[in-house]
């Protein structure tokens, strides 16, 4: 496999995205929990006050990974880079296109000096959990994540 | 006591905020953690593009509770409301203040049509949880934080 071309996302990308996020979803058994759409990603991250960035990773054409983040704020640490989203279409896995995305991430958050390069993983997903371990990321199950979900 | 007003925080509450900040991160066994200055809150909240909302609550001209939050996004649920720190001083719990403060951001939320109000809270906090489940928030321990800290 050629090495991948890894750069910002454009509204063309869109679809592509948004297969990933429900292949993503899928694995996570939380498909009914994706209300949001092709349209809704145009409109959220490409108009005039985007809600998030993105990058893609691409072969041949082809968008086969992505990694959609944003800008959140700590009171301890100041602006901090949030990893909301990540994933590889399953037939590309296994052959560095995540560690080349997930680089390109850390790599973003060191030159925009950020507080901390944040993201949630689900304690099951062994594979992930190693592949973040890797990268000597703190892992930390004393938080519990609290919802009100209005969608 | 008094009813506290309920408002948007200005610039001029920063110091209040700082020391609401300071005051959550010693309980929370965390106060070694917070890197940021009231500066960098007046910066980073209420300068040209600003990375949070804040509300407090105020008696008799005094700040005695905030709320710290921002806009996100979730690729399930479109844009949300997520608070990120709050806090009100101890000798003013238990008065209701929490509750004036919450119900202002749940209004928010709905007022601003997102797919989710979301924060986080200590597994160990039990008054917290305890206040959380009162509003029948959904607490999940399925995902784990993880973070590269650069501060």
């Amino acid at each position: 496999m050629t090495d991948p071309i890894i750069r910002f996302a454009t509204i063309d990308d869109c679809q592509s995205i948004y297969d990933l996020i429900l292949e993503l979803a899928i694995y996570e058994k939380a498909e009914d929990q994706v209300k949001i759409s092709v349209e809704d990603l145009k409109k959220d991250g490409f108009g005039d006050k985007p809600l998030f960035e993105c990058i893609v990773a691409e072969i041949s054409g082809k968008v086969i990974g992505f990694a959609l983040f944003f800008t959140n704020y700590s009171t301890w640490k100041g602006p901090c880079l949030y990893l909301e989203d990540f994933a590889v279409f399953p037939e590309y896995r296994g052959k560095g296109v995540g560690k080349a995305i997930f680089n390109k991430l850390l790599d973003l958050a060191k030159k925009r000096k950020v507080g901390r390069f944040a993201w949630q993983v689900l304690d099951w997903n062994t594979s992930a959990i190693e592949f973040y371990n890797g990268y000597k990321a703190d892992l930390d199950e004393e938080w519990v994540n609290c919802r009100i979900n209005f969608k």
